[in-house]
C-alpha cells in the first residue's frame, strides 16, 4: 500500500516534470483535440534540428524519400493478421467524406506498412528493382487512452523508413543498421545514451518477424523505447503479393524492414535533460546555441554594447553558432535570465558597458550553472564554439554517469523488487525465455522486459533465471524496468 | 457542338500530358485512396527542393515554423460562416476511434485558420505578443470531385502561413510581403512567371476579407492558380475571441493573414516546362542537375573512363552542382538517356573513352535537346554552372515568351471567345465590377477572372466593360482565362 502511494506520487512528479518543463519553456501546449498537443515554434525548431541530422543520416545510407497517402482502405489493415490486432483498437476512421457516408471507411495511418506494401507490389517484379529503400516523412494516428506531451500522443510526426530486399539476411543487415544509426543520433546529438537490443514477442510489431529498439533511461529512473527497427521478413509481402523473380529465375516474396523515430525524441532530450530549473538543451540541437543578453542603460552607453554585440553576432556566424540576440528593452536581465534557463538554452553571453570596456564579457553555462566573468572579448566566438563542444560531451558523460548509477544486477525478484521501486532504473537480470514468466512482471512490479540487448555486451552467464532460479544454457540476459 | 467536342478533346490531351509526364518520369503514381497520389522519390525531391528554398524566405521574413493538430473539431469550423459554408461540403469526417464512436465529431485539416485561432487567442493578450507570424509544413484533405495528379489531389502537402497584426494596414502589408515572396520563389526558380493580383469576391478564400493569388499559364493555355495570400482583417479573430490590449489600453481583435503554396507547384512545373519527350526540370529545383553517363565497354578501357568520371564528380561537388553518376552496366546508353530525357535533367554528360584520350566530353542540354561534343574536359564544373544558370534563365524567357503570345487584349465578347476557344492563354479587359457578368462568364465560356492586377501595371483606362459596353470611370483590367 505504501509501496504504491511511492509510485502514484513518483509518476505524478516525473509527469508535472514533464509538463511543466514543455509548457515553461514554450515547446508545446494543450489543444482542444483529445491526445493531441501543438508543437510550438521553440519544440519546433528541435523537432527541425533533430529531422535535418537523422533526414542526412537516412539519405547517406542510400534511402530516399517519398510521400504515400494519410488514409489507409481499412480492408488493408485486415490483410496482415498480427497487425490488425495490433493496431485496430488504435484507429481513427473515416466514415464520411464530401458530405457522404463512404462505401470504404479510411483509418488514418497508424504506420504505413500495408499502404506501403500496395504500391511495392506495383513497382518491384525483378531482383534489378532491389534494394528499393524508402523513407517518409509524415503524421500519424494512434487512439491512445493515456497521452502525455510528445512522449504518446494522439497525433505524432515521425519517419518511417520501409525497405524491400533479395534475402532474409540482406534484411537483417538493414535492421541493425538503422538501429545502430539511431543510437548514434541519440548518443553524439541527442546525448542520451541508448541500450539497443531485442524486444521480446510479447513485445515486439504487430506484424514483424522481429523488432530491435533503442532504449533510454530518463532522469526519473524510468526506460524509454526511443525507436525501433524491425526485420518484417516476409510477413507483409505474404499479404500484399510483393514478388520479385530472383537471379535464378525462381518467384520469391521481397523480405523487408520497417524503422522509425518520432517527436518522442524530443520527450526523450525533457526528461533525459533538466533540473529543477528545466530544460537543459544538448547543443547539437539546440535551435540556437547563444543567447546574447546586452546591458541596456538609458543613456548613450548603449551604442558601445550593440555595436559590439554586433560584431560578436558576426563573428559566432562566421563559426556556425547559432545565435539569439535579446535587445528587448522593456524586459528585465533577471526575467531574460530565466527564459533562457528555461529553455535550456546551451550558453548565455552576457554583455554589459563596464565590461566592454576593460575588454571583458560573462558567459553563463546552462548545464553546470556556472558563471564566468572576466571572459576575454577577444577571441571570444573561438572560446563559445569550444565551450559548446565540451557542454555536448559532458552532457552525453552525465547521462551516462546517470545511467550506470541506476542500472543494477539482480539475481532474484527481491533484488528486482528494490531496483523497481527504490532504487530505480535498468535491472539486468536472466530469463530463461518463459513467456508466462515475462507476464508476471507486468503484473505484480508494472516493469516489462525493455530488450534482450547484444550478449557479447555482458558478462553474467552463470546467473540462474530471475523467475525459475534455474541455471540454463539458453538463459539470456535482459534489462528490466519501469517504462513510459 | 463542334466547339464543344474540340474543348473535351483538349482537355483531354492536356490531361493525359499531365499524367504521362508524372507517370513516366517516376514523379508520382495513383494510389488505391480516391483522389489521392504517391509522390515518388523523384517528385518528392523537387518537392524538397522548393521547400528548402521557400523556407529560408519564410524564415528570412521573421516566421517561425510551428506544428498544429491535423483534426479540427466540427464545432470550430462552424465559428466563421463563410468559412464553414466553403470547406464543409469539401470535408473528410473522423467519426469513430479507439473503437468508440466519438461525441464530437473531427473533420482533417482542410486549412487550418480555426485551430490555429483557437491557440492565438490562448497565446495573445497584448500589443507587445504582435506581430505573431506562424508557418506550418503540412498535409491537407479536400474532398474534390475531379482529381489530377499534383494539381488536384484530395490529400495534398502544403506551408500554411498565419499571422496576427496589431493593425489592418500591417495585415495587408504582410499578405502583399508574403505574395511577392511567392512570385519570386515562382519566377526565380520555378522559372514560372506569375501574375499578381486580387481575386474578385466570389473567388475569394472563405472567409477572408480579401484574397490575392498568383497566376500562371500552362503551355496548354490554361491559367493555373499557383498560390494565395489572404488579408483576413478580423473576421477569424472575432470568431474565435482572439483579442489583445492595445498600446492605448483597449481591447481589439487580431488583424490576420495566411497564404499557401502546395505540391500543386509541382503540376505548375509540369505543365510549365515540358515537350513532347517529357519534362523539363529547371536547373534550381532539379533533384540532380546532370546526370553523368560514363560510356562503359566489356574491356580495361573503362578504368579510364571510370576514373575520370569520379574526379569530374568531385569538381562538381567542389562547385555544389548535384549530379546523379548512372554506371549500370545492364541498360543501354540509350534506355538511359531516355531515361533522363523524360525526367527533364538539365545537362547530360557523356563521358567516353575516345573523347578522354582526346581531352573531350560530351554535353546534351534537355531545354534545347542540342548536343555539343568536343568540350573540353578542363574546366568542364565551370562550363556546366555557368550553363546552368544559362538554362535556367531561357526557361524563364521561354515561358515569358509563351505568356506573350498567348495574352490578348479584348474589347468584346467576340475577341474574347476567341481567345478562350482557340487562341487559347489570357484575355485582358475591363469590367466593372458587377458580379452578374462574372457569372456570365462561367456559364457561356467556362472560364473565370483570375485576378485584378495591380492596375499599375497596365495601360487600358480608355477601354469599356467587356460585358456591359460602358466605359466607367471604376472599370477595372481584369485577367481572364480557362483554368485549372
Amino acid at each position: 500500500m505504501k509501496g504504491q502511494t511511492k509510485e502514484k506520487d513518483h509518476l505524478k512528479d516525473s509527469e508535472s516534470v514533464l509538463t511543466d518543463i514543455a509548457l515553461n519553456a514554450q515547446l508545446a501546449d494543450y489543444s482542444p483535440v483529445k491526445g493531441c498537443m501543438v508543437i510550438r515554434p521553440y519544440g519546433y525548431a528541435i523537432w527541425e534540428n533533430i529531422k535535418a541530422i537523422l533526414d542526412k543520416m537516412i539519405k547517406d545510407t542510400g534511402h530516399e524519400n517519398a510521400y504515400f497517402p494519410m488514409l489507409i482502405p481499412e480492408s488493408f489493415l485486415q490483410k496482415e493478421a498480427e497487425h490488425v490486432e495490433g493496431f485496430a483498437p488504435e484507429c481513427a476512421v473515416v466514415t464520411h467524406a464530401g458530405g457522404k457516408e463512404l462505401t470504404e471507411k479510411y483509418v488514418l495511418r497508424p504506420t504505413s506498412e500495408t499502404i506501403i506494401n500496395h504500391m511495392f507490389a506495383k513497382w518491384i517484379s525483378s531482383y534489378r528493382d532491389l534494394p528499393l529503400k524508402i523513407n517518409q516523412w509524415a503524421n500519424v494516428v494512434r487512439w491512445e487512452m493515456r497521452t502525455r506531451l510528445f512522449l504518446r500522443t494522439t497525433e505524432f510526426l515521425w519517419q518511417e523508413g520501409h525497405t524491400c530486399h533479395a534475402s532474409f539476411d540482406e534484411a537483417q543487415e538493414e535492421t541493425l543498421l538503422m538501429l545502430s544509426k539511431y543510437k548514434e543520433l541519440l548518443e553524439e546529438h541527442l546525448a542520451v545514451p541508448v541500450h539497443t537490443g531485442m524486444k521480446t514477442e510479447s513485445e515486439k510489431f504487430a506484424g514483424a518477424h522481429s523488432t530491435y529498439s533503442i532504449e533510454a533511461l530518463m532522469r526519473d529512473g524510468k526506460a524509454l523505447q526511443a525507436g525501433t527497427s524491425h526485420n518484417l521478413a516476409q510477413n507483409f509481402a505474404k499479404a500484399f503479393e510483393t514478388k520479385f523473380t530472383t537471379e535464378n529465375n525462381q518467384q520469391d516474396f521481397a523480405y523487408q524492414t520497417s524503422w522509425g523515430v518520432s517527436t518522442r525524441l524530443i520527450g526523450a532530450v525533457i526528461m533525459g535533460h533538466h533540473d529543477e530549473i528545466g530544460l537543459i538543451l544538448p547543443p547539437r540541437i539546440a535551435p540556437y546555441q547563444v543567447v546574447i543578453v546586452p546591458i541596456l542603460k538609458k543613456n548613450d552607453e548603449n551604442i558601445l554594447v550593440l555595436t559590439e554585440a554586433k560584431k560578436i553576432i558576426e563573428e559566432l556566424k562566421a563559426l556556425n553558432i547559432s545565435y539569439k540576440f535579446d535587445d528587448r528593452d522593456n524586459i528585465s536581465q533577471g526575467i531574460k535570465f530565466n527564459e533562457y534557463e528555461q529553455k535550456g538554452v546551451p550558453i548565455r553571453l552576457v554583455v554589459g558597458p563596464k565590461d566592454l570596456e576593460n575588454g571583458f564579457v560573462e558567459i553563463h553555462r546552462r548545464d553546470t550553472k556556472s558563471k564566468e566573468k572576466d571572459v576575454p572579448r577577444a577571441g571570444i566566438a573561438e572560446r563559445l564554439k569550444s565551450l559548446l563542444d565540451t557542454i555536448q560531451k559532458d552532457l552525453l558523460q552525465r547521462a551516462l554517469d546517470y545511467r550506470k548509477e541506476h542500472t543494477q544486477t539482480v539475481k532474484n525478484l527481491d533484488e528486482l523488487e528494490d531496483v523497481l521501486n527504490n532504487k530505480t532504473g535498468f535491472a539486468r537480470a536472466m530469463w530463461n525465455g518463459d513467456v508466462a514468466l515475462e507476464a508476471l512482471l507486468k503484473e505484480r512490479f508494472k516493469a516489462s522486459i525493455r530488450c534482450i540487448p547484444d550478449q557479447r555486451e555482458l558478462d553474467a552467464k552463470i546467473i540462474p533465471c530471475i523467475f525459475s532460479g534455474i541455471v540454463y544454457q539458453n538463459n539470456k540476459e535482459i534489462l528490466i524496468a519501469k517504462a513510459y
